[in-house]
């Protein structure tokens, strides 16, 4: 008996990007570290996972700082964190067969052992499977929940949002016009401007590159401002704070512009102004991170939300960037608006299409 | 028939405060005319007012400048606002006789003629009359309305207020305990941080003039803050908010440290950083006016806090200073943090007293 007549199977090999140092400032290559790693065998109760896509958020920026925040840094060494969805490719657990797609937390790689904890069970037939990183998963949730719960539109009023293009903007737009509010949308650049009103079916659309982006907004906003749905900061939310109307509501979920930031900028200070504002205007300002609605809100969205893909009532668009190995790059550009919809990378063959 | 015969009465004449000019930062004495005017006799359905406590408020300072506020300035020339207690000299208004008691906003002045608009009868019987304008009245009412409204303390929680032996915030602390929360309370200089646990029963009191306040904070508060009540601004708040816990609530009612401003403070721009904050920590910030909440919670203030005021459970400190022509330094002081509780001025006798 020769080696090579040993069944032993070869390892699965999982290709990973893993944060080799914390970033300051733009993430750059340096940040990451790509390379392989062999997988153990299957145990009992366990599933291997080839990742079909990984989804790439903004939060993501968040997690390879120590700064404060609402969750733990990734390690240093560990691989990068991020919403994927998988197709099993071989089980030892009694609920899961291979070939079955599932939403699942397995980070930049891939793939991965899992022992079945967070997975979600995905059903082909009902949506393409990339829209439960989408519109139909965490941000179309954070754009539902966000906008409903805390931004309150009611039909008439207005409702503004910015980085109108990407997957939370957007369905923030469209589910304020199912609730029959008048929705405007802000991007950046003439094409992301165009598909706001031509694609998605906002009320008002504005670029706010434009030189006149102030009096165009103003423009915008005959009866002023009811809900801002904050999700950019900076120069934008500025403008868009001049129009707020009393009582609105600013649901924060986001503040991409300073996600790269390396020291407070410059004066004045403008937080004591915006305290004024708050007072004069009775505003409410309310942070919030979706999964705090999801026991509240997760089933109404599901039902809600299918069901407006289902007709046309909410749109989506996917930037699908092809291979592992494009992810910081892809990741660059997301944070300073160069992609043009949900931002997902396809790693592997979609078994569904 | 001589002249002296002749029976006119001679006019009233009130002694008015009005604005002279609109003041740049600290309002100074020429921001004030004072001077008499004849009031015109009584028609049917007139009354005239003769005011004995006038209230000074931190508002006020808003309506002495033109800038954006969330109501409409004096106008130059005209008499200063304020809320007041006054007693009816003389009546040809069905519903009031000489002799009653009524809370009004006849503003800085002596006497006021009235058409009944506006008026609420007091019963001298059931409270200090003066309390109308504090405890039992709008500032009370600012900080029932905000605290329970926004703020919502559960047993348990710490709730942190500035100017806190004012009478808005010496109620807070007061009416968070009455829900069961643990008060926290700050205050400018040894005299005031002794009163708050000694007078008005804080569980723990804190000097932000001390050298040590930001370590005697981080102490104050081991399990952090679930409700800031703000209405200072300024570097208290700074350090305030680096403990507040996520889903913390901050109802801004006020900023006093910044209402003599006349440029916007120099940076770093600590507006970006605030908002960040809001994110991470889920915090809700929501400014308010105590009227909003006159229909769904005056009546529940009537009955809750009187019940309070009369068994000791809330108790006030008011500060009197004697005649109209006072009220230009008090309210410097007031804005400075001179006085020491409510603060009134007691324009003439207190009928009642």
């Amino acid at each position: 008996m020769t080696s090579s007549d040993q069944t032993t199977p070869s390892p699965v090999r999982s290709t990973q990007v893993r944060l080799a140092q914390r970033p300051v400032g733009e993430p750059g290559d340096d940040t990451y570290d790509i390379g392989p790693v062999d997988l153990p065998a299957l145990a009992d109760g366990q599933l291997l996972l080839r990742v079909v896509y990984l989804s790439l958020d903004p939060y993501m920026r968040g997690r390879m700082s120590d700064a404060p925040s609402y969750a733990a840094p990734v390690a240093v060494g560990d691989v990068m964190e991020g919403g994927t969805v998988v197709v099993v490719e071989e089980s030892r657990h009694p609920e899961w067969s291979a070939g079955d797609v599932a939403l699942s937390y397995s980070g930049w790689q891939t793939h991965a052992i899992s022992d079945g904890t967070g997975l979600r069970r995905l059903d082909p037939s009902r949506a393409p499977i990339s829209t439960a990183l989408g519109v139909l998963g965490m941000p179309g949730f954070t754009a539902y929940a966000g906008l409903l719960e805390i931004g309150k539109p009611q039909a008439g009023e207005t409702v503004v949002v910015a980085a109108a293009t990407g997957p939370v903007g957007s369905a923030v737009g469209q589910v304020a016009q199912a609730r029959g509010a008048r929705s405007v949308g802000i991007a950046g650049g003439e094409a992301k401007r165009a598909a706001l009103t031509e694609e998605f079916g906002f009320d008002v659309a504005l670029d706010h590159r434009s030189p006149d982006f102030a009096a165009e907004l103003a423009a915008a906003v005959p009866d002023g401002i009811d809900v801002y749905f904050e999700n950019v900061g900076g120069p934008v939310t500025r403008e868009v704070l001049r129009h707020v109307n009393t009582y609105a509501r600013i649901p924060v979920c986001g503040l991409v512009s300073s996600y790269n930031a390396t020291s407070a900028p410059e004066g004045p200070d403008r937080l004591p102004g915006f305290m004024g504002l708050v007072l004069r205007k009775s505003l409410t300002v309310r942070g919030f991170i979706q999964n705090e609605f999801t026991a509240s809100h997760g089933r109404d969205f599901v039902r809600e939300m299918s069901g407006w893909v289902a007709d046309g009532t909410v749109r989506y668009r996917e930037d699908v960037v092809q291979g592992l190995e494009s992810a910081p790059e892809a990741f660059r550009g997301l944070l300073t608006g160069k992609n043009f919809g949900k931002l997902v990378v396809q790693v592997s063959e979609d078994p569904t299409r």
